[in-house]
């Protein structure tokens, strides 16, 4: 597949809801997530996998979705970008917010080797 | 300035519809301008400040602009991220049409050294 085929299936899936298939399906083995910050005592680089699926794990339990907009894919070379526009509630505080993001994926030998999340401020 | 100010204050002047003055005022002496690709014969790497804004005097020379949208700023450490829609009318052909991308800008010392732009597929 090429970059623009795993960024156009990626979003695909993403606009149905589902945020943990894509990664199931293209990060690589030695992925490395990273988070722009985080809580302390949280490591904003999750490597590997398991890590990546466990940091995606706890953000969904630890959040209501109410809707989501995806926009992208953005292509360039081996990386592409996604936007992610979230209305959710943050189950521990009760504080419903809106979210907003962008992803930036590196694709090597047609996995995903890197994902870099930016936040809007 | 942090990247976080920079981001805002290119994002404030974008939306005005501006597009010139956020690189006088911030791309370093040795800014890197990189498209995905471009026309045979033309480099997709623009190198330096002149470089650059000759691109940006040729784009807005070749394009008759009806709206935009700027989306964000997006900001992970060094780098932050921008969306923009436009609604264009390309001069050559007169063809209208929307165009979407991503434009990734990276920071050093209070200049952007890098902007990288991902095209909508």
């Amino acid at each position: 597949m090429t970059v623009t085929e795993i960024a156009q299936d990626l979003v695909a899936i993403c606009k149905t809801g589902d945020f943990a298939t894509p990664g199931e399906k293209y990060w690589a083995d030695d992925v490395v997530s990273i988070e722009p910050g985080g809580p302390p005592g949280m490591d904003p680089v999750s490597r590997g996998k398991a890590a990546a699926a466990a940091k995606g794990e706890w953000w969904a339990g630890a959040h209501e979705i109410h809707g989501t907009q995806v926009h992208g894919p953005f292509v360039h070379g081996d990386q592409f970008a996604v936007g992610f526009h979230m209305d959710i509630t943050v189950k521990a505080t009760g504080a419903r917010q809106t979210m907003d993001e962008v992803a930036l994926y590196t694709v090597k030998d047609g996995k995903i080797v890197e994902e870099r999340f930016f936040y809007g401020v």
